[in-house]
């Protein structure tokens, strides 16, 4: 991936260098940076606000600003669909003081749910920024009920939270979102373009990003193709680009130990090309060394795939089981981080990885519709007995026994004397045959590095501190947010709540 | 410190502005970006090196690059004196094989220096760079020795190695080593220059780094001080600027908790303008999320003080103690980040910081020169009773006793029951009246993130992956070497051994 990646963008720059040339400009590092001075650019089209990327932030930033009166509003997308990395997620979305915390009696507030995060965040989170969306979640759950997104008639209670706050779309997917808003978009009169990929700022002589080049027309991993397009923005340039999950030689130059072979749950044009492109025109790089992977995911299928909506679902009332000894080895719903830890040292004797297995009875996880499929499609598995089970996975019989008779007394007790979990979920959900298991192996899934954004979504610059003027950035772009750990169900939120907040910004400026 | 900082730079980028101006170029982002294009300067003066930046690793690229027949090569450092923040540390030096180790018996290898930093790095450190930097440590001590540097005659094991491999200079501080490096330069024709501040990249139109500008005759503090002039360097310009630990708004965002009233060892020069400038140039930035706290500082004197040394000579035979508990809380020598965080953890019952003491028999702690000088200065102190320490400090006498009693044991028997200290060095050294007691808290001290290199010092562009043509990186700049947590001594053989780098692989461009 990450080779293809390179070779695409010694191309690009190529036929940049041949544009600028043809525009009479002297640039800084012109061979290398991509942003250019905007001074005697001949401006293609001029419009009032330009969104790069149509995930979450994007599209919340697209319907908010069409609501405070803005007439001329563009998305710019690099793939062929829209929605980017957001249209393939779990679809769920965590919020303080919600109508159905109401309705199942949950006590909850915008203070519980910071605090959750800043556990999770490990003392380096973003206090400021994470009470500001935790006060906004709500709005933005209510733009997507106004869009018509359907959740199911339950909370979860994710890895990390106090309490249930988590919804999810009935399509278990981020696309139950993602679709809602973009048709919103578009009929509030956003105008929405494909195959259009941002190639660099154009930047005025006080340092003004006043708009920028796209490449419209083009074909993800042809980077030759589509026309090159000068774009004037008005009243800012939002950059909603995501993060670089995708990007195998960024990631790996944060941990080395993220190479191709490991697993990643992101759309493939999560590569980070915006946010680099900040860090040149000055913005502060933070927190990029945190790379999230996800707990929840399987070792025997692509990508995010059938398990993870499977397993984030049911973790509460199952029980992850070590092969090699039988025996559990984390609490089931800790933060990812903490999970995803505990995962990866589950080794066989020689060292090599033995990816744990989940255990759950069938009854309870066949609530989930995913259950059916994980079966289905051999990602998962059903078993008659506990002897059964564990012949299929090797994994010693008397522990395994042992280890569930003893976490059957922790639902019962409510108290789980192995590793703390929070039983009120698994009440009266006994682990009993016929049993559903699947395996678990992280997968990479979310930078929580990014450039340093203030809670107007405005963009920092390293040498004054102050704003980088007309650039506004939201969504997995930004990094320091959650610091160490993001916790599951907080992206959703985040993305929109700071893509509201950037159109709110732009509409005043 | 960083508000002045912001306001320096604003009028910085107001003087460069102007300067830009007066040659009539056009730059990308002129009022924020630094660096601008190569085309039309008028050079002020020519080079065959440039290094920015006076200390370990910027003298160290002087001496070899003479030694490899360079003609003309300049330093240029921007504060009054030479040998930046590297003059000012314990001048502790760690390498595999070296003449003391023969001397006392101490089995060691590159690949087990490789391997203790490793395990401190925390899975995430480059396994490639610590080799490099392994295998020439003895080359980069014998141009200390060259130089006239002179070292204490035994070696100490400081937390994290798992063998004595760091000699210590006499002096107990880096000026030791920085200025014979600094002599040996100028008596090989190196022409260093103080007051002269790095203001920039000037890049040619295939983005090689051409030259860059300087501000000659300037005072720190004073942004407008002092000419600007526009330097071209034939072989390249190498930028062994140091860390950003200094810098209140940088250090913050990566870490909020890391405010101006956090203690910080480092010399005011250290504020991060190189990196962060080399990021705009598309450097990759690694591990800023990583800073590091020295646990051997002491909160009753300002920076690195007289503390740090005594307490990192007498941690292998001394006992740390929560003061609340009267109780021994980590193992004296685990690496810096497992000590810095237990000694965070150290809170009275209001949870406010309590800072721990460390215990040493004063006969075994009066070996060390700092000795007299942490009780002249009142920052240590000598009691002849265990009843008396406990009322200075106000530990509970009943407890300190036991576990005086308890530590007195794992001496005897070198099995540190507790915390699996490793009891080599404190064989025969009990914990007796009269003692000697500083008190501890951690402050910065080291960013283990900066721009990524490779092994030959060539800085990556974050696009195409392949070095920026003329640019060169060494020291503290670098980031991603040492992963999570550098183990002491580590860094003045990183800087030089990269200085040296960097000197050989411009001689060979």
């Amino acid at each position: 991936m990450s080779k293809v990646n390179l070779l695409e963008r010694r191309n690009f720059i190529k036929g940049m260098g041949a544009a600028a040339g043809a525009a009479g400009m002297a640039m800084a590092a012109p061979a290398m940076a991509v942003s250019q001075s905007a001074n005697g650019v001949k401006w293609d089209k001029e419009v009032e606000i330009a969104i790069i990327g149509s995930g979450f932030a994007g599209l919340a930033a697209g319907i908010e600003s069409m609501r405070l009166g803005a007439k001329d509003v563009h998305i710019f997308e690099k793939m062929s669909y829209f929605g980017g990395n957001s249209a393939i997620n779990g679809g769920l979305f965590a919020a303080p003081g919600t109508p159905m915390q109401k309705k199942e009696g949950v006590n909850d507030s915008v203070e519980r749910m910071v605090q959750d995060q800043l556990k999770a965040g490990r003392g380096i989170a973003d206090e400021a920024l994470l009470r500001h969306v935790a006060e906004h979640a709500v709005e933005a759950l209510q733009m997507t009920f106004d869009a018509g997104s359907e959740y199911h008639p339950y909370l979860q209670q994710l890895g990390g939270h106090s309490v249930a706050r988590t919804y999810q779309t009935t399509v278990s997917c981020g696309a139950g979102i993602t679709q809602p808003l973009l048709k919103e978009c578009r009929k509030l009169g956003v105008q929405t373009h494909n195959r259009a990929k941002f190639e660099g700022f154009l930047v005025n002589d006080e340092g003004k990003v006043e708009g920028f080049k796209i490449r419209q027309g083009y074909y993800f991993g042809e980077e030759d193709t589509g026309k090159l397009m000068h774009i004037k923005a008005k009243r800012g340039v939002l950059m909603a680009t995501g993060g670089f999950a995708q990007n195998v030689n960024l990631r790996m130059a944060q941990d080395p130990t993220l190479t191709a072979e490991v697993g990643c749950t992101n759309a493939p044009g999560a590569t980070g090309e915006g946010m680099y492109e900040m860090f040149r025109l000055g913005a502060i790089p933070v927190h990029l060394a945190h790379i999230q992977s996800g707990p929840w995911a399987s070792p025997d299928e692509g990508g995010f795939g059938y398990v993870s909506n499977y397993s984030i679902y049911n973790f509460p009332h199952s029980m992850a089981v070590n092969c090699l000894t039988g025996e559990r080895f984390m609490n089931e719903i800790a933060d990812r981080k903490t999970r995803a830890d505990a995962e990866l040292a589950c080794r066989d004797k020689q060292g090599n990885p033995l990816p744990p297995i989940l255990i759950t009875s069938y009854k309870d996880s066949k609530k989930h519709p995913n259950t059916k499929k994980v079966i289905k499609y051999n990602v998962g598995w059903k078993f008659d007995s506990v002897e059964e089970l564990a012949k299929h996975f090797n994994v010693p019989l008397k522990p395994l026994k042992a280890q569930i008779k003893e976490y059957n007394q922790y639902v019962k007790s409510g108290n789980d004397a192995q590793f703390g979990k929070n039983m009120t979920k698994a009440k009266g959900k006994y682990i009993e045959a016929p049993f559903t298991v699947v395996r678990l192996w992280p997968k990479v899934h979310y930078c929580q590095g990014g450039v340093q954004v203030n809670t107007k979504a405005e963009v920092k610059d390293s040498f004054t501190g102050k704003p980088i003027a007309g650039l506004y950035a939201a969504g997995e772009v930004c990094g320091g947010v959650h610091g160490v750990s993001r916790l599951g169900s907080c992206s959703i939120p985040e993305c929109m709540v700071m893509g509201m907040t950037a159109a709110r910004t732009m509409m005043k400026a």
